[in-house]
């Protein structure tokens, strides 16, 4: 079966990012969220100096994961600075830029990814971009922004030459906007294919009212990801 | 009185920025807060038409404002577009770049003033700079933030330059840091004398974790200031 293999390549490349790039000096270690990250937390979960290391939290399901694999949960607050984070990605271009938010995490997420020495993605083979970002992830690019400035950045956003803008909503079951961690709303802009996702997330950040945007950039160390075939691929700079 | 006469400056100051600047044709109006603006949401509620407005709040002291005299009270949501806005401001630079947030509304008042075709200072002569920014102001500039990134901002705004950050706490009755009206908290930090107030408004505002700074740069058209001796002085461009 396919989707087996998937699965397996899934595994197989989170085990190889833990065991190619975890320092046994770790002390403090960023756990993001995925399909792929699960097995990020079961490998570091089998670790026999699990002790001795705490685990940093992206958001509620990377907690979880935390919490089931028997690791020691920590928060950024109390964390400045962490030896090595692992995280999943919405989309991957050829030059190591990540989208990402499409958990509504986006926030917490970058906090995570910038406090890293090392920012290790880890996902399938359907979020690895041929070139540019944009191309295998066309919701567009998600930003968290302040709610009443919704109007006002719909039309800036638009302004900056996105083809469509939209307030992400709740599931069918649920009236109104999504809300984040930090009370604040996501928009989706999406500006088809990125040539240069450095500007255009500048461009967005200094919007008034956006909060912040799920363009990685210069982030990422090294991306592993699970192929179709079962094999496991890598990509570094 | 010296009082007396600042106090009256401030009068005069507050009813000729409107009498000189406001179109009879205005449809919507933003309302700041301070203790001169009070003079101008006065002399709004004298004017003939004053049912031919709305009036957009930047805060809670504003709102109140707007409700004593008699004016009709609306969103920023609903309108994307302001015709002029008064507002204070706690530093004015002689090329009317300010710093604003001392109230800790400065968000509220940037998505106002950014809307406005029009946007008039009115203060007192304390608040005017005799060349750059964070010679009158002492405090720093207010930043608005995440609050779970502020032991990282506070380490990046220290690299930035700043020689004190210091996150605002509630009077002294109050436990806590000050809360904005989106859940925020606030950091003020001083950079001494700002050469460069776009450039270092960029910088922070690029920085993970803030969602808006107090520096207000190309966004004023006129400034009016009750003077110490009972004249009113105009700054323009």
């Amino acid at each position: 079966m396919s989707t087996d293999l998937v699965e397996q390549a899934k595994k197989s490349a989170a085990y190889k990012a833990v065991d190619e790039n975890f320092p046994e000096s770790a002390k403090v270690v960023g756990i993001g969220s995925g399909s792929t990250v699960i097995y990020v937390a079961e490998r570091l979960g089998q670790l026999r100096n699990k002790s001795g290391f705490v685990c940093i939290p992206t958001g509620f399901q990377s907690k979880q994961l935390i919490i089931d694999n028997g690791l020691s949960l920590g928060s950024i607050e109390q964390y400045s600075n962490i030896d090595i984070a692992f995280d999943g990605a919405d989309e991957v271009d050829t030059d190591l830029n990540l989208i990402k938010g499409g958990g509504a995490c986006l926030f917490q997420e970058k906090l995570v990814a910038i406090a890293s020495k090392q920012f290790i993605v880890v996902a399938d083979y359907r979020k690895r971009s041929p070139s540019k970002l944009g191309i295998q992830w066309t919701k567009g690019v998600p930003i968290e922004i302040v709610p009443n400035s919704y109007a006002k950045i719909t039309n800036d956003l638009y302004d900056l030459g996105a083809k469509k803008v939209i307030l992400r909503q709740g599931g069918s079951s649920k009236a109104g906007p999504v809300v984040t961690d930090n009370n604040n709303f996501l928009i989706d802009a999406d500006f088809g294919e990125i040539a240069d996702p450095v500007k255009l997330h500048t461009q967005i950040k200094l919007l008034v009212g956006v909060v912040e945007t799920g363009l990685f950039t210069d982030i990422t160390t090294k991306a592993y990801f699970g192929e179709e075939n079962g094999q496991v691929g890598v990509l570094t700079k």
